[in-house]
Order: C-alpha cells, then sequence, then structure tokens
C-alpha cells in the first residue's frame, strides 16, 4: 500500500488521501491480508510498516517534498518482487516506475489535479488498472477497473439527539469548496454558519470569508481533528456543500450523513452518486434552489440519514469491493 | 545520455546544462560513439533523438514539468536494456529509477541547488558512478569516478583586435552571480558595465540592477544568443565574476577565457580550479582586491588567455576523459 507522504497516516487532521490508505490497510490487515505500508515514519499501523522519510513533508521544513517523494516511490518499486500487488493511492508519479517491475499495480485515482497530468494516465493506462472514486470522475482516455465509493469508519459517527439550528461548512477553505456560498446562504435563510476546515488559499480566506467572522452568527473553528469531527458534523442543522468544480468524491458529505445530518450539495461531480435526494439530503442548482432545501430539511429523519451512509459507505463495504479488485487483477496477469 | 528538459539542446541561450548535453552529445557522435540523446523534440543533434516532449517545460506553458520530466526519465529507464550506460546529466530524480534496471548508471552532478537533495545522491552512492564538475564541488558523503570540468566549443570564440575598455557581467541575474558588486566596482573604477544575462530574480534586479542602468555608463541587454557570445565576450577589457556563491562551474568564465579576454573572479567554489591567476586572469577577495585587479589587466597577454583556454577547456578534452570514464564504468561490471 503506496500512501502519499504529505500527512502522517492515519492523518492528524486533514489528509484524505492518507485516511483513504488508513482505512483500507486497516481493513484488510483485519481480514488477515499480508499489507506493508509505505507512508511516512510516525504513521500508525497493524500493517507492516516501511518509512524512508520520518515524518510528512506538511510537518517538517526540513524536508523536500520532491526528494522525499521520489525516495519513497522508489523504496516500494525496489521491493516489488516481494509484493502480490501494488496499490498505488500516491498519484501519477508512481506510474513512471510501474514500467520497470513486474508486480502487477492498481492505482486509486484520487482526481485530476490539472488536465496536464492526465497524460501520465494514458501512458500507463495499459500498464496498471485504475480504480475511479466515483462514475462522475472517470476520464474518458483511460479504461477503469472499478468504481469504487470510499467507505468511511461509521462507527466513529453518531445519531445525535439534540442537532443544533446552525448550518455546517466543513472543507478546504478554498473556492472550489464554495465557503462563499455558504456565507451567502446562512446569512439569506437567516441561521447561524461554523465552518472548519484547513486554508488552503489564504487570499481567499482573507476576502471572502474573515470579513464575515463574528464569533457569533459567523464562526471558524480551524482544522478539527478526528476526536471533535462527530460532535462536530452531528451537531449541525444541515451541511452546507455547495461546491464549484465536479470534486471526485466528498469525504465530509458521507461523514454528515453518518452523523444523521442532512446534506445540501451542488448537483456537480461526484454529488448525485453520493446523495440520494430528498432521503440524505437535496442536490441543489444554485442559491435559489439551496434557500428551498434549507427549508425542506427538517423533513428528512436523521436516523434514516444515518442508516443509508452505514449501508452504503461503511469501510467493509470499500474492503471488500477493493478485495475484489485485487482478485481480478492478481488472476488476469 | 538523458538530458534536461528545461531547454532545448543545445538551448536558444541560457541552459548551461542543456549546453554540456550537447557539446558532449556531438562530441560523442563524432568519435563514432552510437549515442542515443533524450531530450526535447525540437532538440537538435547528430545523435538518434528520443523525445516524449515536444518542446521544453521553460517555452511552453501547456507542459506541467513534473509530468513531463518523470515521462521523460522513465523512458530512458524503460529501455534502459537497450543500452551499455545511460549518462545522467539530468539531477537527482533518474537516479530513484536506477535501482530498478542492470545498465550502469554515471551520473553528472552539475551541483547541489540545496543540501536537502544530498541524501538522494548519498542513497545511490552505490548504484551509481558520479563524476564531479569541478573538485571543489564534491561532497564529502559521496564516493566520485572522476571531476571532469566542462570543455566548450572554443573555436566558436576568437581573439578580438580591438576590445573596448567596458567591464561584462554575463550571468543569470541573481543574488548568487554578483551583479550588484559588478555595478558597483565599474563605478569605482570609472569604467562602462554591459550586463547581459536571462532574470532569474525579479526583484533582485529591480532592486540591485534596474535603478542602475542609464543606457550609457550601465547597459543590461538581456539573454545573448550564441550567435553574439563570441562578440559579447571578447570585445570587454574584462569579464566580472563576482561571485557570492561556491560556484560549481563558471561556464562564462572559460568562454570568456576562450575569447583571451581576463577575468576577475571571486576566490570561491571553483574559480582557482578554472583561473590561472596572473596569467588568465585573477583570483580576488573582496572589493579592494577587485579594483587592484582591474589595474593589472592590461599587463595580460589576451592571446595566451586564449591559448590556455583551448588547452584546458576545449570540448574533446572533455570527450576523452568522459569516454575514459564510461570505459571504467562498463568495465566495472
Amino acid at each position: 500500500m503506496l500512501a502519499p507522504i504529505s500527512w502522517r497516516v492515519p492523518p492528524r487532521h486533514y489528509g484524505p488521501w492518507e485516511l483513504f490508505a488508513s482505512l483500507l490497510t486497516e481493513g484488510l490487515v483485519s481480514r488477515g491480508v499480508d499489507v506493508t505500508l509505505f507512508a511516512t515514519g510516525d504513521s500508525v499501523t497493524a500493517a507492516r510498516l516501511s518509512s524512508v522519510v520520518p515524518r510528512s513533508w506538511s510537518e517538517d521544513d526540513d524536508i523536500d517534498p520532491k526528494v522525499a517523494e521520489c525516495l519513497h516511490i522508489a523504496s516500494v518499486f525496489e521491493r516489488a518482487g516481494e509484493f502480490d500487488l501494488i496499490h498505488n493511492g500516491f498519484d501519477f508519479l508512481p506510474l513512471t516506475y510501474s514500467g520497470l517491475v513486474d508486480t502487477p499495480v492498481l492505482t486509486t485515482i484520487h482526481g485530476f489535479s490539472s488536465p496536464r497530468i492526465v497524460p501520465v494516465y494514458a501512458r500507463y493506462d495499459d500498464r496498471t488498472s485504475y480504480v475511479s472514486i466515483s462514475d462522475a470522475d472517470r476520464h474518458p482516455d483511460l479504461t477503469y477497473l472499478a468504481t469504487i465509493h470510499h467507505g468511511i469508519d461509521t462507527d466513529a459517527f453518531s445519531l445525535h439527539a439534540d442537532p443544533g439550528d446552525h448550518l455546517l461548512f466543513y472543507g478546504r477553505i478554498h473556492p472550489d469548496k464554495g465557503a462563499a456560498q455558504a456565507i451567502a446562504l446562512a446569512r439569506r435563510v437567516g441561521r447561524p454558519l461554523i465552518l472548519a476546515g484547513i486554508v488552503q488559499d489564504q487570499a481567499y480566506f482573507d476576502q471572502e470569508v474573515a470579513p464575515h467572522l463574528d464569533d457569533d452568527r459567523v464562526r471558524y473553528l480551524g482544522p478539527i481533528g478526528p476526536d471533535e469531527r462527530d460532535h462536530l458534523l452531528g451537531g449541525a442543522f444541515a451541511l452546507l456543500h455547495l461546491i464549484e468544480f465536479d470534486e471526485p468524491f466528498g469525504l465530509s458529505v458521507v461523514e454528515a450523513m453518518a452523523s444523521g445530518t442532512p446534506v445540501i450539495a451542488t448537483r456537480r461531480g461526484s454529488m448525485p452518486e453520493l446523495l440520494d435526494h430528498g432521503v440524505t439530503g437535496f442536490l441543489v442548482d444554485g442559491a435559489e434552489e439551496a434557500v428551498a432545501a434549507v427549508e425542506r430539511v427538517e423533513g428528512l429523519d436523521r436516523s434514516a440519514i444515518r442508516a443509508q451512509a452505514v449501508r452504503r459507505f461503511g469501510k467493509d463495504r470499500m474492503v471488500d469491493e477493493y478485495l475484489g479488485a485485487y482478485e481480478r487483477v492478481v488472476r488476469a496477469r
């Protein structure tokens, strides 16, 4: 299991790719699969851990990201002969080593940060098996083995007896994620808003978020660790996920659902695959529909929302599907 | 021959690593060596050219440097079995592919851009043979096969009958290269100064260079192509190379010498290896010694300077030394 080294596995707060690697690795180990996790040295796992960097480059300025990443990736491929399969959860750079070893490589594509990275995936389309994380995120030039939606640890989330009347924004503070849209909507419907997540675009935060913070109606909590997540998500009236991009997957959407919290999301990217419109929340096009959706939230059954999340997005389902994919790849050799 | 793809081979103006790759490749081909040059698609060579990117990423914004570089490097190693030796002139990233192939790899280390890249070289110290470009640039943690000083095409430079009375700065406009020191020295000794080279640090240019430009006593010509280089270098009273870093090698220093132009250089890095103090120029510590050196320049014999450059820094000498190094590597297998 080749994890990224932007953050520890599992991440302390933000780090969706590292969270995925952790949940899948621990799930596989619990099924008796012999897994070696390639991740930062301070990672925590029941698998065998192999590390060439002590800490994530996001958390240690002495580490050059490019240096650490190529040493990290090479350390997997130099041991390729020991493994039946390499699961690449890192992004595109490992693909360029895959032609030099015989071990099958399965790659989870976590999204295309830019159209300029597609040529690498296209170049290695014959060499590696691609798994998309939503049907919406499939690129027409690539061949896919399967779409496997992420699973989460639904036991870490719970139905809250007495949720508040506030709306919640939970995600990276970046134009893609729609923090400004959430602030505008909360103001319009007259509800308080809590924002949480890392600041990924400081200029956007300074211009679009900071001026609205008043410690009362609009509050920003900063990044939130795993221990606070259940309380944060479960305590909200609804999660606002008014994204401005075709998001490949939305972990926070599924996590909110696991807490029984309805989600109001822009009808873009993977959202129609994750949300059952009128059951777990509402898909909206634009501000008018979002306002109407807030009014309909109270008609939803929060226990039914959680039940749906457990059924569709539990980690065991994800582990099952990856095990099936691994078997297909290994047998096809 | 694995060249960088920051610029075409040979470069149109700036691109010292690409210039090195070109001179060595053409020299090897002229000796009958069967060379495949991995470089941008618009490169010009008598060798077999292999390219995965049409143009350099510095000259095409549609190209993602990281994407282009890993595809470029992988394309060499995926064909490793066809070659007796891979000469890596690219920097550290190719080293991390070298453990996955059997072909010997010789790496010319063009310098350490940061101490944070040394761990990659250390990791592959046993796997690849390192060539330093000066004794001064050797890192104590690494094992070296040889130091091979760069050679240049000395035929492209010529002694100028009637050089001007102006001083010359020729290099990247960056604090390392001492443009500000050159301006101060020219002012102090009352001579005009011409500056030429790419702007690599715009803030430095704006603050330390631009305010002094007057189209008369201090002039900036911008980047200079190969066709203008002989005239630029040969026409100067002296080249000022008042560097503020331990430069691994100075191509412009050797090129100036090939035009018979004396060089006044800070006694740092490779300068004592390149300059014969009192013959081809002067090594100086600080501004006082630099002023004294300008006064002594007229005592130097410009034809003797050129003769020394031809003797010590001709490309044939470099090709001979690399052929010797290749033989040692291939025989040691």
